[in-house]
């Protein structure tokens, strides 16, 4: 396969249109890989004034994607579960931290935590996708 | 206790700065309960110009958060699963379905359809929530 | 496809070693299906006496499978999620009642509820398959 | 807190008595921890002959439940997926590796994967358990 670069996925990922109107950035990592970053404001919050469950399962379930993509496959999630061990503030910058468990054909598992900036973890998910074809031939 | 009313639940769920964010309406429905609903623009997408998984957990979170409320019980996400069935497409409204499975004092479990105006099913989620109070004493 | 019989699906199942070993039964039921029933003892129970959620989770596996065969569908489990209402006692027959909620090609979604012979629910399971052949040709 | 010893972990343990009848055994290592090993049998299949997810769902609950144990915490498992990566072979061994990621009050969060001997990871669970009492006052 050819070489996926930092670059190409940051442009496929920019095609979420949900993140960028959420105000995520997509920020490139040490392994070849993407990060999806977050200044949570108020416009995400839940009626306790803190970072609403929805939006993190958006930033995990995009970030994990992304990993897909970084293995040159386009997918699809089958499902997700993620668990939310603490509430996080507003007026902090989340983060994702996805990698792959096992890259198989068809079917692609993955996890991501969302941590803040000193690594704390507030929330974990994992998933299955669908491989539905390649990102470059 | 104290009656809940479908004015309580949608005041409360109107805390949920996200939905107004995202577009979300509440509506009341027939069983005393309220429904969400969703009228999927271009920016609730992914790159295949279809309804971001993100957008869906969110609403489904929020959906059985208000089944609770109905209860009379104010709750967090302890862990949430969702299975996305077919893509939702864009320019259609998406509603939500929610139920309680299991009413627990401490732990409330809850599943929610999403589905289009006809009835037909495009994910389910299936959660687990923690009682931390009371809506109304 | 040819028609898959209840006799086919049950003479799969007990190709199912772990269900014989652990003392499972098939039962035809109404609607072309099978359920799987079992009398509770002490050696299916954990530290508290009562039924062990690792017996609880196979019995759901294997009866969603069983509707996937009934499809005539050959499948492998890819993920699955069991909720556990209330504790089930011991000495007390539980059934399987399980569902497919969306039937493609490569990837089945399918529940499962564990209840008593009264029908209330002990335990409520989702799970996702991948079609790895047919059961007959 | 009393100190939980590994002693405390495995007595209490070898009280599942469907991890016995299933012929599992609990090992000291090297954390103050405890890992279940199954030399996986023919009794244990399914109809691929290959290890039911079932079990597999069966020695991670377990698995997991004594990560709480080995915290002074007796618990009950609220929701646990399972997320099957490829098949486990008859004739062969495998190990739990549970470990816990947020360790709360009333809600403990926890993971576990299940290895061979090599290490190579064949499955892996989250979980989430509801705290009702301690091993040691």
């Amino acid at each position: 396969m050819e070489k996926i670069t930092q670059e190409d996925i940051i442009k496929f990922c920019h095609q979420n249109l949900i993140l960028e109107f959420l105000g995520a950035k997509f920020v490139p990592i040490e392994n070849d890989s993407v990060r999806i970053e977050l200044f949570v404001g108020e416009r995400h919050t839940n009626p306790y004034g803190l970072l609403h469950g929805g939006v993190m399962s958006t930033l995990v379930d995009t970030a994990m994607g992304a990993e897909c993509l970084a293995q040159n496959k386009k997918v699809v999630t089958i499902s997700m579960t993620v668990e939310f061990f603490k509430p996080f503030p507003v007026h902090t910058k989340i983060l994702t931290d996805a990698k792959i468990l096992r890259d198989g054909n068809r079917i692609v598992f993955c996890e991501c935590k969302l941590i803040d900036e000193d690594g704390a973890v507030y929330a974990k998910a994992n998933a299955t996708f669908y491989v539905i074809g390649k990102v470059k031939e």
